[in-house]
């Protein structure tokens, strides 16, 4: 129970080809812990604004350890989004990003958060000069984890090269791997990204799977199969908040091939309940017991 | 050893972003038969030309058992392609298609074929009309299966459709199972597509693996990683001769989900070796033990 989480809470406005949803609880601190809980409630350091309510600092203590971290601001509104999905999900479509308290976001860990001992510390996607800092903060974590994303790879690269020397793991998707590294093939961009600081390299696929490379082994798995998507936002964080949680549960600080497939079997299925509901909702009714179910029922349809 | 196969034998120019070779022996039913003969040596019905010399025929002929219902037009050449693929192998493009003898391919199945007890009849992607009257002769076959292309699906919807009416199981593509079914989440699309009459539709989604349903159960699997394709034509028509070749060696006419895993698990692998040289040069040098031991590796990275 030592994660470390340090990302953004926002409300999105969020259309998919299924509905709409109009201002909810969302932003990556959010997703990640939401999907983390079931091994690891995070200690969440985050900002929010003035519209933060109660309700919604409640749903966030149920999936956190701590919300110590989480700042208000009390003459700032809290993040916000909004956007749509094409058709087949395929792209988001950003129409109103709002920054707001998020534009102030600089994060101070608390102290009993860096005096936790075999701490494991997960960086969602913020600018990488501030996942920098907080990393070299947090000097007790046995393993640290950045999430990145395209626009920091196209506004802030030195920024984001530098922060990949003092993470242990980094998260990625495929057009993102082929955008940095400047290879179409999947292996090679991956093998081109990966540095020897690196316990290993995700390499997310959206509904054709994840990718995980390690330093001396790689994994490739296919999605959990699914009729209907109602909203991927905040896929990767689920997943991210799946595979870490369960890393940190075990003590995996620098896990095998067959810990990081284990971890990632059951960050598939994780991932694969968020996305069949708007926002929060996909893992709402969720316990341990679906999960185990879907994962035999994975089992059954892609192990072998 | 009793597949009797039905396709083009075709010489091929392809540029691919590795290379380029002029005038190679291709044809799906040579893809089909160079991946097929480790367990089964197919039967094979194709129509070849003038230029098509002794050594072509010797070299199909290590792949099958087979060739009396090959036919020779001496007034004819034989089906010629020349393509070429974009970048990352995302497309084929077609430069030139000279049909020659295939167009007047009128597939007549020896009665020796005819005859064989629990044979499988694969037929290839060519006319769907040809494939009904090829299937309506084969009494005998325990499973027929077809392979199509988008060709066929915009421009013989109707005659693909009674096409289906008459084989236990068909091998599409993403684009195509999209396009025929008009659902672009490719679970309903499969739903859409199967039919009672169906044992099985395998959906080829070519890096991003495959996934096979059956009446009741579905199986998805990732592709086996590669770091260099050199050549992805007849990869579809590999991973059906890899398929077939072990239901057809095992006797499984209506494989269940753990035996059509086995069985796609195996075709990933063939089918992976396929692409990594021009032509049939992929297979050139393997043997079920390079087979065996690619597959404990695929099971190392993907099986859990």
């Amino acid at each position: 129970m030592s994660i470390i989480a340090v990302g953004s809470l926002a409300f999105d406005s969020i259309t998919t080809p299924v509905g709409s949803v109009e201002r909810i609880l969302g932003g990556s601190l959010t997703h990640f812990s939401n999907a983390a809980h079931f091994y690891s409630k995070p200690h969440l350091v985050g900002i929010v604004g003035n519209d933060f309510g109660e309700e919604n600092k409640k749903f966030l203590a149920q999936n956190a350890s701590d919300l110590d971290g989480v700042v208000t601001l009390s003459d700032e509104k809290s993040f916000f989004w909004k956007g749509h999905y094409t058709e087949n999900f395929d792209e988001a479509v950003t129409e109103i990003t709002e920054l707001n308290a998020f534009a102030k976001f600089d994060p101070v860990v608390p102290q009993q958060y860096l005096e936790m001992k075999d701490s494991v510390l997960f960086l969602a996607n913020i600018h990488p000069d501030i996942q920098r800092l907080v990393s070299e903060q947090c000097q007790n974590a046995r393993l640290k984890i950045l999430d990145t994303m395209n626009f920091w790879i196209t506004s802030a690269r030195d920024s984001l090269e530098r922060a990949f020397d003092v993470v242990d793991g980094i998260i990625i998707n495929e057009g993102e791997a082929v955008m940095l590294s400047g290879e179409q093939n999947l292996l090679l961009a991956a093998q081109k990204l990966f540095r020897p600081n690196f316990k290993f390299l995700i390499l997310k696929k959206g509904s054709n799977g994840v990718m995980v490379f390690g330093r001396d082994y790689m994994i490739s798995l296919p999605a959990y199969p699914l009729t209907k998507i109602v909203d991927p936002t905040g896929a990767g964080d689920s997943f991210a908040g799946g595979f870490v949680s369960y890393l940190d549960n075990k003590g995996w600080f620098e896990p095998t091939q067959e810990q990081a497939k284990e971890a990632a079997v059951y960050a598939t299925v994780v991932a694969s309940f968020a996305v069949q509901g708007f926002g929060v909702q996909g893992l709402a009714e969720i316990g341990l017991e679906e999960i185990e179910a879907r994962k035999a029922d994975f089992r059954k349809k892609s192990g072998f």
